[in-house]
Parts: structure tokens; sequence; C-alpha cells
């Protein structure tokens, strides 16, 4: 796997602004009392839907993985499949439908492997990793206005060992690869890999 | 190891308010232009200091962990030590100071295992992750007026099946254990234990 993207488009930043409402988050002051000190506090806390992150496999064991540009850190991240969880959606219907619109993948005996908070300390929600087995390429992508993804089918343990050595940097990505990890060793003996 | 938390107090919320400037963080809007499609757009990203967190091992091979109460999901969070990067200090400076500061342990040897961002699409900061070996309680405790923690000494191998029952949720957290698995594995074998 290359690492560098340059088949994607980087962003130009026109303009920076200091803001407040935030279309995909939006920020909390919690004012807070502590029950014993009686020390009174405001703390900021962002909130967000819950999120789903997806570890879909095909039948040849190999793993889906997306390269897309990020807004936050301005440059391309190599990354699984993922995104928000809409209301009333689970987290495994919301994956499968994430994997299916990000990149044609669909699969079959998708389920939650763990779940996660991305930062307890200012954020309130969570987020679910789902395992789906048995991918293949059968439907149509359907990305938003502002996406653009590359699909990267990868080798598992070599992904993992990219991700030790730095070309997978997303918190979130590496959480799922931790709780992937029994299970791709229960797999890798399954099928005498 | 519990994982109740009985010990600490949880914050009473008095009042909720909308707000923007955040204290730990702050909200910026880009605003940006596809180079290719034209199209532009505007995005929110937190901007926030780089933080650290420190896998921290006693000369028994015992991992530090700290319970505290997270302001963002309103409850008890078992965690390993960790904050904010100060202006001009290195990541494995701060992870040191943390430590010290948290839980008044003391080790050698630290170094970094990995770097993550916290969140590629909407955070613009990094987390670096750090491995504290021979650690002892040598220091005062130095919390800061609205921390309260309690440290917990625990097997290593235990915390990692603790964490993949949903016992330990922090995504950083479980990010410092993908990172600090295959650094274990070779001390189990040179230890043997």
């Amino acid at each position: 796997m290359s690492d560098d993207g340059y088949s994607l488009s980087h962003w130009e930043v026109l303009r920076r602004d200091s803001h407040a409402d935030c279309r995909v988050f939006s920020v909390l002051r919690k004012t807070c009392r502590h029950p014993v000190r009686k020390r009174e506090g405001e703390f900021f806390v962002i909130q967000s839907p819950a999120w789903v992150n997806v570890i879909a496999l095909t039948p040849e064991q190999k793993l889906i993985l997306v390269r897309q540009y990020r807004f936050g850190t301005e440059g391309i991240s190599l990354e699984i499949p993922g995104g928000m969880i809409d209301g009333g959606e689970s987290p495994v219907a919301a994956a499968v439908r994430e994997l299916r619109e990000e990149t044609g993948y669909v699969g079959r005996d998708a389920r939650e492997i763990g779940v996660v908070h991305p930062n307890p300390a200012i954020q309130e929600n969570s987020c679910h990793l789902v395992l789906v087995e048995d991918v293949r390429m059968e439907a149509e992508l359907d990305w938003d206005g502002n996406e653009e993804l590359e699909t990267v089918i990868a080798d598992v343990d070599e992904t993992f060992a990219l991700a030790r050595a730095g070309g997978i940097t997303h918190s979130l990505v590496i959480d799922a690869f931790f709780f992937f990890l029994p299970h791709w060793e229960r797999l890798k003996s399954v099928k005498r890999m």
C-alpha cells in the first residue's frame, strides 16, 4: 500500500474564522458543582451523534480501507469506512450503510465487536466498532457532496504493521484494530492462514 | 479490579447552556474550496493542544491506571494517566509530568511508542502514547483544583481483557494498548512471565 494519496485532491483553505455552532457537532457549557467540595465550575463538552466504523473482510480475508481528505488534520488519511449513526438507526445498520455508501461493498454477519468513547473528558458520544464478513462489491457508491474516497484492499497483518509504523493514525480506527485482534487470531486459525 | 468507582464523587449538573469559547479547546470554522470541483464549503474543526497518555509499568510489570469523573460522559472512567502537553514541552516530558502529578509515580526509560490523531475529520491535534518502565511511588500528588483521581495497580493481561469486555472505553487509552501490545509480548518473553 502506498500512503501518499496523490490521486486525491487536497482542499484549499480560503479563510479561517472563529465560530460557535458547528453543524456536525455542537458545544455545550455545563455548569457543575462538586457535591463534597462544593466547588463550582464550567465545563465545555462536544455533542454529536454516535459514530460507527467497520472492519470489513472480503472472502479472501482482506480488509477494506478508505483513503480520504480530512478537514481537521488537512491531509489524506487512511482509515476504515465509517460515519455518523442516523437517528433511530442501530449501530450495525449504520455500519452496513456506511460501508455500502462509501465503498459499494456489501457483506454478511455484521456484528458489534466493541464500543468506545472518543473522549470521555470533552465528548458525550460513543463510537461503535462493527465487523462484517464476506464483503463483495455489489452496490453503487453513494457519496455526499463533499465526499471523495479511494478504496484500498489490504492484507490484515500488513495493515496492523502499517498502523504501528505510523501509516494509520485515526484513533478510532486503531481502536477497531484492538477489538478485532482476537477475532482475527481466531479467523486465521480456523482458515489455517 | 472493581469498575464501580463508589469512592469518587459524581458531580451534579446544575445548568446546561449552549456556548462557543471553550477553554480547553476552541472551534474554528474553515471555509474551503475543492480545487477540481470548485465546490466551496464550511467545516468546523476543534483546536486544542496536543495530548499525551502513558503506559506506566511497575518493577513487577503491573500497570498504573487512574479512575476519575469525566464531564463529557458524566461518569467515572478507568484510564491510563495523561493530559495536555504544555507549550514547549516534549511529549515524553509531558507524559512523565502527568504521571507524577496524577499518581505520584516516577519511572525511567520513558519513550514514545505511538502517535494518533483523536479525530482527523474534526480535530487538528495529535495524542502521543508513551511507555515508562520501573515506576515507583516517589512524588507528591499535584492535582489541579478540579481533579480527583484514584490510582489502580492492575495486571496487564487482565486490563486488556477488561478493555475488550467494555470496562475501559476511552478511545485514546485503547490506542495506547494497541501500540503497547508488541512491547508487552517482548517484555513477557524476556522476563519469562
